[in-house]
């Protein structure tokens, strides 16, 4: 009986991958159907997942991005070529801003590949690599399932990585091999995840750092948007409740620790920063930086990033100590030990707990003036009235992006902001993904206590254009998603950057409220409209809208030459003056 | 003064390329407007080029290949990373199906590149390199501008290989060396395309082919799309109108040859062809097979390839007679040679002339009965009848794809439809690009003496949704484009191919008929709807819409479980059968 195996313990190939996906948490699969696809998506309904079909690919693979970075894993489902191309964009962003996508492209049968057939969706030049070179660049692991012996061991071996990393993987599933039987014997226990061992390597950086934490004197926690793929949000916030320690997140680590904290203290900005902020920060003596993601977009153009020397960084690659790089050590083990093992009482809390650090101004409904029109200053504080705990907040890149900077979010919100890859049109099918996830977590009683919670978008009308038509699948899922739709006449965050007035920033005024209806909206959909502060909180502050359910939108006029206080408004102010 | 040039001959490196572009006969460049790309766009209406502002990348990426595709030449700017990437699967299917797009992308300044920078829309990681190794697995050359001393030459490198190949390229340009300024010398003439040079192998090729076309008992014309491409449609026509030989086409290939000649049957069919035509075919003694594009999609199946031992092929590649490929010879020149010298009087025409093969049957008006619902067997033949000279025809993969090979079409039509790419979401964008290039054929009075013409697109509901937005900038553009949308609940050619009534095949019933409306087009827009042949014709004739201005939308209901004859119907009834 060597090399065989006992023939009633085999799955077919589509149900060995579908049945790993749902014991990593995979609820709902995003894609669309393709001829090469068609198969696979047989076994998805019932597999038990649900299939989400997007209106097209690129905003399929948004929106698993979305749903990844909150239940943790997402997928999608595309076609060979022309399908899995028109999602490499979101791939791309997934890799960039790490969110766990596994991508699974439907490819030609093999006989197809092996004859280097001239069939549609080639490049016609009989080469079917072409498509998973340009992968490789955006994705962590490649699995090609050509041969169902090894198929099992490829799978596992790449969702490995995708979760080690939580960065996209891709998978070919050739369309003839999906009903093929395989060994079902690996289902019977999760996926191995491989963990970094102990080693003395260990232990002298947690005794390095466990001499840095005892004698901090003016120690700072800042927490960076890495914490989330790190899996260590948790040990975060133990660490920030039971030191009481100065904390600070970056713009993009903002809600993945809770603002409401008296020691918190909302987004370090750098040279944006208050003064008495600034300096607080450029005097510490040391800084606990977890889950840093340098760029410039998410650094105040660095400005926002602690002196290295003082600084111990919790990151993928180890824990750097000043400039001393630990790997191969796990920040999760390392934090956690740090937790079970730290004598609180050792720590400095004195020199901090006294800090009365400048802090978020909110704006209520009182500080506004109805009959005015409703300017960038105020807002996104004025909308942030509107958010409760529970809901996911996304801020689309634009001036939505850096006006919900401004907010202060209720404990157990989530915010989507620009970091790094900055794609306009991501957060409209990212929030449908989010939403899903959202809800799913909810179902399964997962979610803080809470039975109900909203998905709020904020999104200019450029980007609103350009993925549109993902409303759609939020309405036939029947998501509960809020759109504020910023009507401010085109690309105001390129007006700032450069031609404040230039044709090519204009876009066509469409009549956006239409939407809900034209995408199939049942015709009692929630629709509102604000030109002033009065209008706006009436519209807030509308039992329609904060308690209805499924897709509800608001249209919010603002000025084409206004910006939120604060980087942009730097650079539109030195456009205007050269406008004059 | 060795190594310099003079200080008064020099322009922007951005004039430069659009000096070039502009020679070349562009008159309009779509694209998305981003960070690293916002300086060269204020060159552009300066330059006298139109900048199309499309709702996303992709759009732009398919628009700019539809006006390649009547223009000769189409271009699109994006942003590095985010903009590229969305747009690559666009420039995967111009490089297909040979359509000359040129991919211009704004790079970050190069100080930030030759530093490594964590900027926005990179990866992260330092390198730059990696959209431009993937965009080189669909381009035919890549230049980036990084040197102002050697960017004229490399500009018009790539633009050669863009026109020579008909396929497109990618060009680079750093945001700080938009402005930098380049000798201007070069602009005074044209670029030079390199032309194969006459050679004892061209002779020979000569005349081996005269003496096959003398000697010629039973010859055949095939016309298949890459004669496009490879800029011999004229040469063709008058091949077909000197000689008379029986005409046919490939799918792809319908339309570039007049269809009301005597001598011009239509497409030839392989398996799904009359009988009498596939023997006419099969005993051919010749084949004249002028561009051909091999795929299985172009070919029904490789069934409608002509036999190669009769067959003299006219490619990209050199002349192939029967399996001697004869390289390095310009079919443009060999097709000139033989119109110039051949003595006609001297061809096989009575064994041609008297042949009557079958012919594509139109459908009129009186042909249908009003009340009786609306089917895919006659209704495009039925729309057939509202085309007209000088239109071009849209059919998108699926069946509309199919049914638009149905029709008989005036002399001066075009049409585009699926050949190998087959990217569902292609042909509402690519319609917003011909229909642009179409008017300003008309305008430069280069348009076959006609004055008013139409884009007239037939798309599914499925194809629709992917890609909707960009009727918006038809509606801006103020386009002559009449959209018939054909609603049937669905992808049904899916369903055709697997999953006849499996969930993933269906998408959200939109209410298609408020689109114009939603994308800003004016109060008046012509609107109609068909459940029946009465309501079609009576929308057919109506002169609101024939002779109409702007944006026409037309919703024509269909079954989801029906297809045209032929292909998808034979596969719509193997699902059938398979369901019961």
């Amino acid at each position: 009986m060597n090399g065989t195996h006992p023939r009633n313990n085999t799955v077919t190939l589509a149900d060995y991958l579908l049945t790993r996906l749902k014991q990593l948490g995979i609820g709902a699969i995003h894609g669309v159907p393709g001829d090469y696809n068609l198969e696979l998506l047989d076994y998805i309904e019932p597999a038990g997942i649900r299939w989400v079909g997007s209106t097209n690919e690129l905003n399929a693979g948004y929106a698993a991005d979305g749903y990844a970075r909150i239940k943790g894993l997402g997928a999608l489902i595309t076609t060979f070529g022309v399908g899995e191309l028109s999602a490499i964009n979101a791939i791309a962003g997934a890799y960039t801003e790490r969110a766990a996508v596994v991508h699974i492209v439907g490819t030609p049968p093999r006989d197809s590949q092996d004859g280097r057939k001239m069939i549609h969706h080639t490049l016609g030049d009989g080469d079917y690599r072409h498509f998973a070179q340009m992968a490789a660049h955006v994705t962590v692991a490649q699995a090609n399932l050509l041969d169902p012996r090894t198929a099992p061991k490829q799978i596992d071996d790449a969702l490995e990585q995708c979760v080690l990393h939580s960065r996209p993987v891709y998978v070919e599933v050739p369309v003839d091999v999906v009903a093929v039987p395989v060994p079902a014997d690996r289902l019977e226990s999760n996926i191995q995840i491989s963990q970094s061992l102990p080693s003395s390597a260990f232990e002298a950086a947690i005794t390095k750092l466990t001499e840095r934490l005892y004698a901090a004197k003016q120690p700072v926690i800042l927490v960076d948007c890495e914490t989330r793929p790190l899996g260590i949000m948790n040990g975060v916030r133990q660490l920030i409740e039971s030191t009481k320690w100065p904390t600070f997140t970056t713009s993009s680590g903002k809600s993945l620790v809770d603002e409401t904290l008296p020691n918190v203290y909302g987004i370090y900005q750098g040279r944006f920063a208050e003064p008495e902020t600034k300096s607080f920060i450029d005097n510490s003596d040391l800084v606990l930086f977890f889950g840093p993601h340098q760029s410039t977009t998410n650094s105040y153009s660095l400005t926002a990033l602690p002196a290295p020397d003082v600084t111990i960084a919790f990151t993928f690659e180890g824990i750097k100590i000043a400039s001393d790089m630990h790997r191969d050590i796990s920040t999760k083990q390392a934090l956690d030990h740090l937790l079970d093992n730290l004598d609180f009482s050792q720590l400095n809390t004195e020199a901090t707990t006294n800090v009365d650090l400048p802090r978020g101004r909110t704006v209520s409904y009182s500080d506004v003036s109805d009959d005015q029109e409703i300017k960038q200053d105020k807002a996104w504080r004025l909308m942030g009235n509107f958010i409760r705990s529970g809901d996911i907040l996304m801020g689309e890149t634009g001036t939505a992006g850096y006006g919900v900077r401004e907010m202060t979010l209720p404990p157990h919100t989530r915010l989507f902001t620009p970091t790094t890859w900055l794609s306009i049109g991501y957060m409209l099918p990212a929030s449908q993904g989010a939403a899903l996830a959202q809800r799913e977590l909810i179902e399964a009683s997962n979610y803080h206590g809470i039975n109900d919670a909203r998905t709020v978008l904020l999104i200019g009308d450029g980007s609103f254009q350009m993925t549109v038509q993902e409303l759609a699948t939020i309405i036939r899922h029947n998501l509960n998603v809020v759109v504020f739709l910023i009507n401010n006449d085109g690309y105001t965050i390129e007006r700032c950057i450069h031609g404040l007035r230039q044709g090519y920033n204009d876009i066509t005024p469409w009549r956006y409220l239409a939407a809900p209806n034209f995408f199939g909206a049942s015709e009692d959909t929630y629709l509102g409209s604000a030109k002033t502060y009065g209008e706006l909180k009436q519209v807030l502050q509308d039992k329609k809208l904060t308690n209805g359910r499924g897709l509800r939108m608001v249209e919010v006029f603002m000025d084409r030459e206004d910006a939120p206080v604060g980087p942009l408004m730097d650079l539109l102010n030195k456009q205007k003056d050269k406008e004059g």
